[in-house]
């Protein structure tokens, strides 16, 4: 560090960027370099890694739905929201969002990270405070630090601490921000108890409900609308359409008024490409399918139901599965990776979460439910698993 | 505001976001009110205000490459880059953008502004100082908060005051942070300038290229290619895929070592769903249109240097075009509004920017040109936007 005006000696160009070696050598230290491995188009017929609850990606109502919005509408929205970017099917699928889920409004983003970036920061400010669940997604986390708000970040699915972090804050307006689903262990926020301490508080309530649609409520209508909360006037959901409904983008979806608000303020809506066509067409045909096929959830949470069993009979340490998510313990890191690994060799792929991405330092292997695996599926995947474990492996 | 412990009147849930009435009420006063207008399919053959500057979103091969993706590849790319979402798709597009601009790698983002998040935040952080245009795009500006360094933003192309702050920075480790096209004018940064500046002082250059890239350099390779420094060692490039390549979504290029620590460490990058297969499809259908005929860069430029020229024997005041934007001075908000939309009455859409989305409060319409633009659309364009001028133009 130097101080104003005193002389700094030179570094030539070709070492400016020398420090990324040692973060690179730190990181391969401690186990924590990731590489990219590019997938081919044939699908594993047995991925247990990716986010398709529903299977809808490769379903040809919605894959054909996203082709012909490209070559009808084009490749590209071609401008932001609010210059070119808005087409009737932008239009379309947030009504149809918001009649699905029970709410006023919903407003359509370019990915479910985007929708919690806009709708955490333009419902905040220096003049709020934010208290959220410690697990919280990592795009919300940005959110709050973005927002300049106060931000108290409690102990996991502890509503005594939102109550008391609430009744202590030294700002007026409130916001209590939590997943419904946690993405690493698939457990389930206490909506209820959530929504109850928000209103003794005066405070409103976010809920990413990102792996609750097309998985919990009835027909798949997400955890938000589980709990009896999702007209409410001091509720807003986030979601994102890569996951259930198989294509890419987020949505907000909540009172009338807070809509116009994000479009008017949220920066990552007003000052962002809009979602491309194909991507919104996608995604209203597979809501258009989860509407007409309303027992698609459940027959994910089964599958979930029925992963989890069967691993756990196993002698494995694995998560209670609300939603569509597994989650298996491995003894460390490496060992973590080493089993995914194994697991893919086997023809099984399963995700593989390790620190930074996992809030409590465990890692894990992640098995995501699919609403479309065959009995056969499940019990290869269980023998996989099993038989490529490694010795200490919790049993 | 209450002190810690003291009992506070409950809000009933329906009014806890009266605040947003009073907000909007402000903005209404304020005449910053957005509505959002959904376009039917049939494009306006006349769109001055989209950002598909080369007129690709609609060309054959790139929605033709886009549909079939979608059908090959499913709607959504079904997890994140590190999970599941990487396909050949991305990793061709990665080797093709960095090949063509020149650089030694590149990392592929679901939108530009998740782009320019994580090239911001992982590049800096704590211990490092940023100084930046303050014109630079709200991305941009929304990584620099991320980031937890000192920020500091510098009058616009003020490479002195680039240099002093600099040199009277207090962290070591420092970025300098760019938009090569100013998006609301389409002006230019001092590119050379800004590396010289950069290299007296040890830092490295952050250039966001979305408006350079397809339009300016040889063949469309960008403004960084075209100022000699797209190879350099101490040069970070960010790119859109939803302007001149017609699609969605983001890239940042540069050394090997950037592109690997983003990979380990930006958050927009692992917390987020991949691109969608068609808009990564459709991008590098795209990139492989403007290899084939580099003569739509020099088209574009050809263009916009012609309806500035007309707008600006008309007596507008029109901003110099560097690239394909032309911006021309409206008296106000108000009058900017009816402006454009009584352009669009008469079949010529033209974008409208008004502040908070204009850094320097000034209202204008905003052109942009496109390759594929005729001369009798010229002539209409700049015969509708004389014709519809408010008496105090600016003439
Ligand atoms: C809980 C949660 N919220 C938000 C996101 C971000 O959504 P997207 O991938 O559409 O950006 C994800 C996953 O990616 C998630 O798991
Ligand atoms: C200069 C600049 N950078 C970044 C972006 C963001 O890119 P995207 O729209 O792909 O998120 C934009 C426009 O949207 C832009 O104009």
């Amino acid at each position: 560090m130097n101080a104003p005006g005193s002389t700094r000696t030179v570094t030539p160009p070709e070492h400016v960027f020398d420090w990324l070696d040692d973060a690179a050598a730190q990181r391969a230290e401690a186990g924590l370099v990731r590489t990219l491995t590019p997938r081919t188009a044939e699908a594993h017929r047995l991925d247990l890694a990716g986010n398709d609850y529903l299977g809808l990606a490769h379903d040809k109502r919605v894959a054909g739905a996203a082709a012909a919005a490209a070559l009808k509408w084009g490749a590209g929205a071609t401008g932001s929201r609010l210059v070119t970017g808005t087409t009737e099917l932008h239009a379309e699928l947030e009504y149809e969002l918001a009649r699905f889920c029970g709410t006023q409004a919903a407003l359509v983003f370019s990915s479910g990270f985007a929708a919690n970036l806009g709708a955490v920061t333009a419902l905040t400010g220096r003049e709020a405070a934010i208290v959220t669940d410690k697990y919280i997604h990592a795009s919300l986390i940005e959110g709050c630090r973005l927002s300049r708000a106060d931000v108290a970040a409690v102990a996991h699915k502890d509503t005594a601490a939102v109550g008391h972090a609430l009744a202590t804050r030294r700002k007026d307006r409130a916001l209590v921000v939590t997943d419904s689903v946690f993405s690493v262990d698939g457990d389930l926020a206490p909506l209820r108890e959530l929504s109850a301490v928000c209103r003794q508080h005066s405070a409103a309530l976010l809920v990413d409900d990102a792996h609750g649609l097309g998985v919990l409520g009835e027909g798949g209508r997400g955890a938000v609308h589980a709990a009896g909360l999702a007209g409410e006037p001091d509720v807003v959901i986030t979601l994102t359409l890569s996951k259930s409904l198989g294509a890419q983008g987020g949505a907000v979806l909540g009172p009338r008024r807070v809509i116009k608000h994000l479009v008017d303020t949220a920066r990552s809506f007003i000052f962002d490409t809009a979602l491309a066509p194909a991507s919104a067409a996608a995604a209203l045909a597979a809501l258009r399918v989860l509407r007409d096929e309303p027992e698609l959830a459940e027959r994910v949470r089964g599958r979930a139901a029925e992963l989890a069993f069967r691993l756990s009979e196993a002698g494995f340490a694995v998560s209670e599965p609300e939603g569509a998510v597994v989650s298996v313990r491995a003894p460390g890191p490496d060992e973590a990776v080493a089993w995914a690994a194994r697991c893919a060799e086997n023809g099984v792929r399963v995700g593989c979460f390790r620190p930074p991405s996992v809030p409590d330092g465990v890692s894990r292997l992640r098995l995501t439910a699919r609403a479309d695996l065959t009995d056969t599926d499940v019990d290869r995947a269980v023998t996989v698993i099993t038989g490529t474990a490694p010795p200490d492996a919790g049993r």
